[in-house]
């Protein structure tokens, strides 16, 4: 049996290492691509995201152009010093040659809910201002999909945007309190883990090593992502938030800690704006889950994810393999 | 040479332990104590408060009724589930037989200020609102002082009276806010350090059988406090919030980690309200000290508290020669 798969991105740098290593497992079976502004705007993030499906092999999946703008504000420029000018660290592609999906992002996530109903994995790695419009377009959109995994907030850790916020959930918050109130079934992966499963040189040098094209493409990538993070580690280096939260929908990351518990974002205009406020008061006593709280967030990853993830990019023609099967 | 003190409180089980400990410590002079609203009214707090320093043998410290109320808002009955109706458990002490100091407990730490220039050592363990009407009567007070230190507020963990906001500042946002910008050097002592020093049954079975009886009024205190906190740990014990922060401030405890970054008090009306917002995003490559900042954030402690909190409080009498040297 595999999962059939939406996927919200705004590739990125670290989209592009998730979306290739949501390709890469077998049993998940990617269904369509949602792009928001977040990293780069709606209309790149597309592109990039096509270009990248062609060298993988999956010209069949749909992607679909989602909001420009988040719900309440207009997108500002994205983060050209995290991710370069074009999203994917100044990486040239070649251009796909097959256009976008006619259907909004949100459009395209409701379309594969009734066709899945209740399997469908949504795993979203940018704003959520897609998922928030799809539930304004389908109310029973919760009951429809199997469960919905985020990468975004910061529970126990500092933010990465301000003291206290993540970029994805900063962005839009009045999305991402939509999203985590709506009563569906919602994992967040937050910086807590993302953090602290790093990329380092050395899986670097595997990627840049590779027979394939895709490992050595995604390494070319990597060299303006590893730059940014000196200053963050003090090391050259690079997080993996965006292909965590790919693994830990599909499972192939397990959860040491990830306990189910009320979370609100903060929608004000003070300094908390953006914050994922996690009731994690049971920690002293073991983090129980709370009976009627419908959000996971994940504290702990007990495998080793980097090196997952540069084994599966480095995996003989995997891609290929999915193609066939979708 | 002694270390002139003022402490500010609103007794409160800890706050009494914490009134024991510094009374114990021979180098620290107090010489004033404040009291002010949160877990039991200013009033009761003064009442508490002298009839502990009779106890303790210091009839010779002023002791001044501070605010009833915050600066934006009532109070609103304090915290009798954590400390019961008096404050002290239910502890019965022997009414102290002389009256509050005239002063507000403002004007009492302004007048102390002044008395001392450079060298007071303000601690606060309730509400800040003390302090903040001081800084209003005299806005050289920063210039005045040597240091503050404040029990409360909380970085990398959660909250106690939300998920994201400690008691003491979520009693009053706005005067914390006040305090953590006057431009003193502001030492805080939040749930971070406080929750992971904890008074367990074996201590609370030595104040019980020692000889004086100061240790042993103490521990009939805590029987309440340790109740309280089954609900929390899981088991009967105690956090020592406001004698960690009496420790900290006369260095009798040592932090091993300490930076010094900028914190803002979230004074909105929104689920974070309250929080102390730090900005530890130094923390991934070792949190050096940001250059402007003027408040210091406790996250660790090196000694075992616990254990130097009960052999203070049951040494030999402490409190008699702090009389003497008064």
């Amino acid at each position: 049996m595999t999962m059939p798969v939406y996927f919200d991105c705004d590739t990125g740098i670290d989209d592009a290492l998730a979306l290739a290593y949501l390709v890469a497992q077998r049993h998940a079976d990617l269904r369509g691509v949602g792009t928001v502004s977040g990293n780069v705007d709606a209309a790149q993030a597309a592109r990039n995201t096509l270009d990248l499906l062609a060298v993988l092999g999956r010209d069949d999946v749909p992607v679909a152009v989602g909001e420009h703008d988040f719900l309440t504000h207009p997108y500002d420029g994205g983060a050209p010093h995290v991710h370069g000018a074009n999203g994917i660290g100044g990486a040239r592609l070649e251009p796909a040659g097959r256009p976008v999906d006619g259907r909004s992002a949100a459009q395209l996530l409701v379309d594969l809910a009734h066709e899945h109903p209740g399997t469908l994995r949504v795993v979203a790695v940018g704003p959520l201002t897609n998922l928030a419009r799809a539930l304004q377009l389908e109310p029973r959109l919760p009951e429809l999909i199997s469960s919905v995994t985020v990468m975004g907030g910061a529970a126990l850790v500092p933010g990465n945007v301000s003291p206290v916020a993540e970029a994805n959930i900063a962005n839009d918050p009045e999305a991402a309190q939509a999203v985590v109130s709506a009563g569906w079934p919602v994992t967040l992966v937050p910086l807590d883990v993302t953090m602290a499963h790093v990329l380092e040189h050395e899986h670097l040098q595997r990627l840049e090593d590779a027979e394939q094209e895709a490992p050595r493409l995604l390494a070319s990538m990597l060299g303006h992502y590893f730059e940014f993070y000196r200053d963050i580690f003090g090391r050259a280096c690079s997080a993996m938030h965006d292909p965590l939260a790919v693994a830990v929908a599909l499972g192939t990351a397990v959860a040491d800690a990830a306990p189910r518990v009320p979370v609100v974002v903060d929608t004000g205009d003070g300094p908390g704006r953006g914050q994922t406020i996690c009731d994690l008061r049971g920690r002293y006593r073991g983090l129980a889950d709370h009976p009627e709280a419908t959000c996971r967030v994940v504290l702990g990853i007990r495998s080793d994810f980097a090196e997952d993830l540069t084994r599966a990019l480095t995996a003989p023609a995997p891609a290929a393999a999915a193609g066939v099967s979708a």
